[in-house]
């Protein structure tokens, strides 16, 4: 019989959850809405999916517990706090409030359950599965519906005085710039994001009037996807939305390196699939931001797990 | 006997050396220039001044090694590199190059050298001796000439992949802002530091036709202390230049908070004397740039320790 653990992937629309060996193959995944406005019928819907899967895999091995990477989470005292995206972390009058997941869904699954930070947990997937193998310094940087960030340093993930080290996707990248749900301006998330790509996609729609199959979209509706397919098509107004994302990524990504002075920094998430109309610009003008100890040494890498894999393996590893 | 350990503290102006007890007392110190073209002149300089304090304390004790703590050292390979300025640092053509001091001071003295980033010394001091003892995540800022940082996380200096973190000075504070010597633009130390402060003067005058002391000195020979007194006096311009100060300064540190969740940040340097003039902006503008999990929560210390004591203590502590 082997050692198996549970690892869950939360996101703001769906949450991953598959059964993980030592080794690192997941087994069985199922995938479930976050689409659920209370919190007490989420978690009865999270016990019920885990309770499945350990019975589904119960002539593998044992469960030893559960990981979940989830954003906002807080790996020292298992709580969720003040997620703007997740609709079953919300007080009574509906804003953001702080939840208790790890303790309650050990309570209704009997099992020991760890919690961290999304993006901390994909990059426990790289360093242990994926590219980051034997890399001990990188900064990992998600950029997906918003933009997270876990960050590694002497081969451990930083945590900081309270657990919340590394929401870099809320620095400030445009000072005065535009309006973030956290709250503050300017943060690389309303730039260097899926949302974020089509905000810039809006506003170039705007206040430039040259021709572009981006035209025949609602913009309300535009994706990410519709300006990475009109840019492959050769539409020039799509590209340079991507270029200005690059922009704007490279000189943050310059910033961080003066921070912890990473080996690499690993890109990761649906955005990354753009990558060959930002990449360019995104290294010159991080480049553009270092100083001479840096320049031209600092690698570049994608992720090489499956999108929801590198989460799940990284938050199934925290069992160990 | 007791055990001692000699700590330097290389400037651009000047370099202090002491000689150390393992309870953090300073026996005997003495400051040389580091103003001096040659390496070999510099090191002729610098190894006289240990051993004449290896004499003076012979009574006491063995002096069992040095630690020093200057601008653009690496702790991995004992290298000053590029440093700007340190003029005896620079090559033929008179441009910063990579200097081999932990080995040569080695070779010229018989003892062990170790050598790391003068930042990275202060903070080292404050943690084992000065306002941050017991706190394992805190960002040590100097406000000197420039402006420096040692970054604590988890109880230990940050130091990355090459041994270069934490160069904050330079992450940009005012994108497409002021030339910065390190070849950047809009670096946090041509703002945030005695020479910034004094760059942003010239620039208050220059665009501001309102009386003010100031106007009475010569523009290019202000220095941050006229600034004070003028301040201190009720200029009001003064008064300003620190306000705009104090903003710029506060808003990156709540960038900085973001990434490592210190739960304090200390600030030292000469720079802070002034401080009755901009820790309440500055204090304002890092909480208008942080989320709600940080906002108000992060603590503002200022340095306990005699200005150089704190790096000639931290750079003597690595010798234990």
């Amino acid at each position: 019989m082997e050692r198996l653990a549970i690892g869950i992937d939360i996101g703001g629309q769906s949450s991953k959850c598959g059964v993980v060996t030592e080794h690192g193959v997941i087994l069985e995944q199922t995938v479930v809405t976050s689409l659920i406005d209370s919190f007490d019928e989420y978690l009865n819907l999270l016990a019920d999916t885990v309770k499945e899967l350990v019975r589904k895999t119960a002539d593998r091995g044992v469960v030893a517990g559960i990981g979940i990477g989830a954003p906002n989470a807080n790996r020292l005292d298992g709580t969720i706090r003040y997620a703007p995206n997740l609709r079953w972390a919300r007080n009574a009058e509906g804003k953001p409030d702080v939840i208790y997941l790890a303790d309650r869904l050990s309570q209704a699954t009997g099992l020991h359950v760890r919690i961290t930070n999304d993006a901390n947990a994909a990059a426990r997937g790289e360093k242990i599965y994926g590219v980051a193998r034997g890399i001990d310094d990188f900064i990992m940087i998600t950029l997906g519906t918003g933009v997270g960030s876990g960050i590694i340093t002497h081969g451990r993930l930083l945590y900081g005085h309270d657990g919340f080290a590394g929401e870099l996707g809320h620095v400030c990248a445009v000072p005065g710039g535009r309006q973030c749900n956290c709250g503050l301006k300017g943060c690389l998330e309303t730039y260097a994001s899926a949302m974020g790509v089509a905000r810039t996609a809006r506003e170039f729609l705007e206040k430039d009037s040259r021709e572009s199959l981006l035209r025949k979209l609602d913009p309300e509706k535009l994706s990410s996807k519709d300006i990475y397919d009109a840019a492959k098509q050769g539409d020039a107004l799509a590209k340079e939305i991507f270029l200005y994302t690059g922009r704007i990524l490279g000189h943050a990504l310059g910033d961080f390196v003066k921070f912890s002075s990473p080996q690499a920094i690993v890109l990761f998430g649906g955005l990354t699939k753009s990558r060959e109309f930002f990449h360019d610009e995104m290294v010159k003008a991080m480049n553009d931001n270092l100083m001479q100890v840096w320049k031209g040494k600092i690698e570049i890498l994608y992720s090489s797990l499956k999108e929801s894999d590198a989460a799940i393996l990284g938050a199934s590893s925290m069992v160990w």
